[in-house]
This record gives C-alpha cells, sequence and structure tokens, in this order.
C-alpha cells in the first residue's frame, strides 16, 4: 500500500480505511468485505459518526438480552475480527459466552487466522473450526454451525450480519442482536435488537454497559426489555439520518 | 473467489460487487478502491438505484460542456475503469477527446494495466504513464499529470474524484465534471458539474446524450448551462435521498 499524504484533509477516515484492507493482507477480512465496510461507511456519515440515543438504546437492551440468556454466543466474521477484535473478545469474556466464528466467503484458512487472532486476544472458547450442524435454511456452506455455538445459542450476537442469515437464525426461534448501520437493511429489519451504530463503536460500549448493568436483578434487566421497541429504534435512526442531510 | 450461492436474495447486487473484486485481482482497482466502492452503493440505494431527474439535467450539462470544451480531457482511476471502461472510451470516441489515467495510490504497473485495457477498448489517445507536470498544491506523487492531457484541459471530466484533486483542478481555473453518489462531499461541492448517479449508468446515458446533442448549434448548447444550477442540482438530489428514506 501507498502512504496517505499528511496534507490529505480526510486522512484519519483513509487511515482507518486502511486498517481494513491491513485485515485483506493478514487473511482476516475478504475483498467483498471491504465493500461492505464502504457501505457502512456511508451510512455512518450519515449518523453523524458517533453513537445515536437510539442506538444506545439498543445496546443496553441487546447487553440486558446478554445476562439474561441461557446460552448466548458471539458470532464473528472477517469484518468484526479485522475492526473490534478486543471487543468482541472482552465482551465474551465479561458475559462467560463462548465466540463463534462465521463468515460469509468461507475458507478453512481465513476461518481459522479469525480464531487464532480472538485466542491471542484472550478467547477462552473459540467455535468455528470444526462446524458439526447446520442452520436450516441456507446453502450448505452458509449453513456450518457448531453445536455448543451458535447452533444450540437461545441468544445470538451476529454484527455485520447478512439478512438471509440473520432470518435463518430468527427462523429456528433464537433471539437475534445485530449491528448494522443501515436501519432500513433486511438485516436491521428481521433482528430481535438492531444497534444501528459503527461496531468500533458499539462494542466497546457494550462492554462498558456490561459492567454497569451486571448487579441488576433479573426483573431490571426484564424492565429494560419490555421498556425496548426495535420498530421504534429503527425508526428514530431513519429519522436522525434525514435530520442531518437536512443540515 | 467463493460462489456466490444462487439462492441468496441479494444474488443481483453480490455479483455487481464481485465485478469490482475482479478489478482487484485484474490489477486494475485497489483494495481502497473497494471501500469507496462500497460508499457509492449505499448513497445510490439512497437514490433508488436509478438515473434520477437532477442527475439526468447535470448530465446533458457535462454534455453539453465537453461538446464547447477546446480541450476537454476524460481522467479515468481504478474504480471508473474496472466499472465502465467502455463508456470512457466510448465518450471519449465520441468527442474526440484524449483520456488520461489518474490513480489514488499510484503505482506504475495499475497505471499501466488501465491504459491497456482502455487500449483495448478501442482508446485512440491515453495519457497517464509518462506524466510531465504537476497540478499545483497536491501532494508530489497525487499531483502527477501530463501535458496535452489533463494538465492542459480547459475542461475535465472526473468522475469519482477525490475532493482534495477536485479543488486543485478547479484552482487551475479548469471547469471540472465529476461524478459522485454523495451529494454532500466536497467533490460534489467543489466541481463545476456534479453527476450524483452510479457512473455505472451514468456513462452509458452521456454517450446516448452526445448523439442527441452534437448536432446542437453553440449557441443552443450555451443555452443547456445557462439554464443549469449545480448548487440546485445537489439540493434536489439530497432532497430525493430524504424522500426514500422516508418511503
Amino acid at each position: 500500500m501507498s502512504e496517505i499524504p499528511l496534507s490529505h484533509p480526510r486522512y484519519a477516515s483513509l487511515l482507518t480505511r486502511e486498517k481494513v484492507v491491513l485485515g485483506v493482507d493478514e487473511g482476516i477480512t475478504g475483498l467483498p468485505g471491504l465493500v461492505a465496510q464502504g457501505r457502512g461507511e456511508a451510512f455512518d456519515y450519515f449518523l453523524g459518526e458517533r453513537t445515536t440515543l437510539p442506538g444506545d438504546d439498543a445496546e443496553r437492551a441487546a447487553v440486558a438480552m446478554l445476562l439474561l440468556a441461557e446460552r448466548p454466543v458471539l458470532s464473528v466474521n472477517g469484518n468484526v475480527a479485522a475492526l473490534v477484535p478486543q471487543g468482541m473478545v472482552d465482551l465474551a469474556n465479561k458475559i462467560g459466552a463462548p465466540l463463534e466464528v462465521n463468515i460469509f466467503y468461507r475458507t478453512e484458512e481465513r476461518v481459522k487466522n479469525i480464531a487464532d487472532l480472538l485466542r491471542r486476544s484472550g478467547a477462552k472458547t473459540v467455535y468455528g473450526e470444526d462446524p458439526d450442524a447446520h442452520v436450516p435454511g441456507l446453502d450448505h456452506e452458509r449453513a456450518k454451525a457448531c453445536r455448543g455455538g451458535v447452533y444450540d445459542a437461545d441468544v445470538v450476537l451476529v454484527p455485520l450480519e447478512d439478512g438471509d442469515r440473520c432470518e435463518a437464525l430468527v427462523n429456528m426461534g433464537k433471539k437475534v442482536i445485530t449491528v448494522d448501520l443501515n436501519p432500513l437493511s433486511r438485516t436491521a429489519k428481521t433482528a430481535t435488537v438492531t444497534i444501528v451504530d459503527n461496531a468500533v463503536r458499539a462494542l466497546p460500549n457494550m462492554v462498558e454497559l456490561v459492567d454497569e448493568m451486571i448487579g441488576l436483578s433479573r426483573e431490571e434487566l426484564e424492565a429494560v426489555l419490555e421498556g425496548y421497541e426495535n420498530e421504534a429504534v429503527l425508526r428514530r435512526s431513519v429519522a436522525l439520518m434525514i435530520e442531518h442531510l437536512r443540515g
């Protein structure tokens, strides 16, 4: 890669972009993942590149749902691994959940690279290298999942997930939490809790929220969830984007 | 690359994405260009993935400006080469303009690959491999330009251009036409004529518009330009995006 000229006015933004490109060089992010990252950048631009109030509300609901779960599992794909590996591992460790590697364009090498990265970041249990189950309703390669991991989970966090797979997981009866900067996407509309925020901001915020909420009683956590309405959160996110376009 | 499952509901969109990825494999598109492509996809989604009325107005103004130009030049970067090489060459040939390869992350190999692709597509004159001038106000590598090409042009078409370079070309006194799906970008605000449309649709449309407008007199072409207001076109494009978000 060439150097970004320091004189360039968008230096910081281009530097972030280079970090995702680095994920490709390290065999973690797939090339189509770079395009997906660009889509996210554009939606984040509309959001004002900050965690919004509806984003924070969704993150609180997500943490309540994870803390109430019997078998929570955190799914990691190539972009998530390139962007916030430590945030995913910290969240997994704080709530005692395993991680599972699930990538859109599956190659065994890339799955292993991501699993290794998560273990180097302190992950205790990482599924995904030896799938032994299938999510019904998906194409063979995309369906691969692990018993003890995503396949058996009651609550799954699948950030930056494809709409197809999100829907298949919901159809299995799971509660699905996603992180998706496009509030109009199929993933956003299908998930149980949709966090319209950049994963780079959402995960560290959720790790902090676990510290804040871990002392709450079961009833208090359930009250957080009862007060949460995913459709309203999506509508509020769209309204913020319209406001930003107007400004 | 893995195969996209035919059963996937976003098959067509993913296939387009794979075409840009192919540009990387062929040494035409740079990795950061994939991220830029993703950003464009998101803005196109807001536009409804069609050529809008303000987009068509800008394309007409751009064609009038190119037909009135003394020394028009068409600039081609990695993404433009991957997306619409034939459209750029057809437009260049119809208006008798040279092409010039200008890429953000310059490597001589990639410049040569793009120039070869344009020549294979029927281009008559392709500048860019042997730059002999500099655009003032830009970092050394980014400033490279060719006499007889962009450096001496009175009107330049620079689709998917960086804001920095667009501004530097305007500062040289050139009339700058760009294609940019983000009506709020610095490029969009700086250019003389901003086509808020996908390059994949804009270029073939402009080629058709040349056929339609080439018989117009100088006065008629000037009248098209006099009736054109770039700021209004940008405002109308933003309004369409807001409308789409509301719908």
